[in-house]
């Protein structure tokens, strides 16, 4: 049940945890909670309050939550400090917090006052429910996934590039759940002129709108034109971001006209994956979801730089090489040297079917085991 | 129960159906039955004799039965008259027999009789387990079935050629499963040369061994050698057969050596998908089970002659358009003409993901309406 409300944080928690707490007393449950927007108020305070708004004394009560409780002032209190305020007694947890400032702390300062603390119940559900928050707590980094629709023999277009639409409307709405997952949404210029993409996130998913993030290496084919009628450049429906080669600028009239309508452009040394990441760590975007097109996928597969592949194949076979693919410049020619995955799920969306891969290389951030588990 | 009963007869029934019979009388079961072999007693039968042989009289019971019952002298007399002979009043049947002797025919022979008729209760189920009957019933063809063992992007193998072993070991055990319910397995002579397959049916499935068909459009890098020590060449294992083009048979010594070791050859006037599916029908082949390599699925695809598709994706990426692919010579430029499947099923195999998806052109076989449905 705390799982399934820190669930409810959908979208709106970044660069905070998912957390969800349930207080239980004398074999009732007496308060709900869970951390609802990042700079708000956390799970456990969220359900003391309840509790108390109910006329609840929790006072003897047990703590159930997913997360180690934080043992710092950040933006709020800290909530050992909480939970040994009001008398709780027990704290149960799923896993220990893997922020340094944290890391065991706040079990060790409720268990030194006495309270009965049990952890690591659950860890492998909240390191699934955590990735994002892990990988950037541990490897300082934003956590990147990798969003395509392929064919069964895993093309992404036709030869002439015709790809609308290869999955169905289940597979592209179950998408929209996912972009809403994320700070970010990366696509590449060619994306940008076939699709004219709005990139929000609809369907039931809405949310905090994603950054909208545009990579280029030059300005060639961007049009005022295009500025004043493309989805991508209206910022009303979600910020948007341009990244672009500092050797290649925007020329005077195209910059004004981009600053006009509100799109931040930000120059890079160069248009590398890793430049761009670290450009957006820097930025406070702790997730990025990587819409294509198929050069994106290639540079960021090349650099071993995806954690995550949501890949919906849908019921096509297209076949040839000249066809478009995942990863076109892959240098791979013996087998054990081919990125090895794990495909953690599977789902039928409709007539597709997505399957969810997990980078097990070096630059995983999922498979952390806390120190008592 | 009357359907996993049916799945006994595995790998044994062809050129018949997979059938299963329940008796019941009083609320009781009294009677099970399945069919166990070509050639041998049907379903209804075993179930009769079984309850017999436990003392019951069957006179007053129902049978439930997961095809029509046949209604005509074949190799063993027709079950309508076993029903009408022995006194059973009722008969619930998941589906009509798609055999043209019977089409419906069954079922009304017993309700003239006044036997009370139940049908089409599970025909979805039913044509499941009878793809390749109702193919080879309605169609008069050899079902085939491709499988492939691909990378999440669909790759065969890597530029170089190297694919083993992309999927793991349950996923290649699992293919045996499907090994053993075709009659024969096919490879082209790039299988052979770079795998030295032994294509015959293990790890807990073994059955009455598929013949193992190696189609050559020419003998060329075949030699005595390879004959004498290469598995596919020792119908100790299993049957084999070579179809070859006409215009190039085997030299008179390689063809003494063939023949001596009990290879049969059959000549082709050429060694196109439709030539080869022809000549295995007549020779009695109701299905065919289509191991690659690149070559072969290439023809088949294009020719539009797989039925069913078993795709087992491993857990890694290839990547790179010079890395072999399913169908190299793919002619589709629009996605409206890429071939459309039907994705039935997927299930874990191990780290690899097994796909199931069906043709759903003009020749799929499976999506037949009984009348009464």
């Amino acid at each position: 049940m705390a799982f399934e409300l820190a669930q409810q944080g959908y979208g709106a928690v970044s660069p905070n945890p998912y957390v969800g707490a349930i207080l239980v007393k004398e074999g009732e449950i007496i308060g709900r909670g869970y951390h609802q927007r990042a700079g708000e108020a956390h799970a456990e305070v969220n359900a003391v309050k309840d509790a108390q708004a109910q006329g609840y004394d929790v006072s003897g009560a047990t703590l159930y939550v997913t997360l180690e409780p934080c043992c710092f002032t950040g933006k709020t209190p800290a909530c050992t400090d909480l939970i040994l305020r009001n008398g709780i007694t027990r704290v149960v947890t799923a896993m220990e917090d893997p922020n340094p400032k944290v890391a065991g702390q706040g079990h060790q300062i409720l268990r030194n006052a006495g309270i009965e603390v049990e952890t690591n119940l659950a860890v492998e559900q909240g390191q699934a429910l955590l990735e994002i928050f892990i990988c950037n707590q541990l490897q300082k980094r934003t956590f990147v996934t990798l969003k395509a629709a392929l064919s069964l023999d895993g093309k992404l277009a036709t030869q002439t590039g015709d790809s609308q639409w290869i999955t169905g409307s289940e597979a592209r709405k179950k998408a929209h759940y996912y972009r809403g997952l994320h700070d970010a949404i990366l696509i590449g210029k060619g994306t940008l002129l076939a699709d004219n993409p709005s990139l929000t996130v609809r369907y039931g998913f809405e949310t905090k709108a994603p950054i909208r993030i545009l990579l280029l290496n030059n300005f060639a084919g961007i049009t005022s034109e295009m500025i004043r009628t493309y989805a991508f450049f209206d910022t009303g429906l979600a910020p948007s971001w341009i990244f672009f080669d500092q050797h290649y600028p925007p020329e005077s009239e195209l910059q004004t006209l981009l600053r006009a309508q509100g799109i931040k452009l930000i120059s890079l040394t160069d248009t590398q994956p890793q430049t761009l990441l670290a450009a957006l760590y820097a930025q406070g975007v702790m997730s990025l979801f990587i819409e294509g097109g198929a050069q994106i996928y290639d540079a960021f597969i090349s650099a071993n730089l995806v954690d995550e592949y949501l890949l919906f194949y849908g019921p096509r076979l297209i076949g040839n090489p000249n066809a478009l693919e995942l990863w076109r410049n892959s240098p791979v020619t013996v087998l054990e040297k081919a990125p090895r995955l794990e495909i953690t799920e599977t789902c039928h969306c409709g007539e597709s079917v997505l399957m969810i891969a997990k980078n097990q290389g070096p630059n995983n951030c999922t498979n952390i085991v806390t120190k008592e588990s």
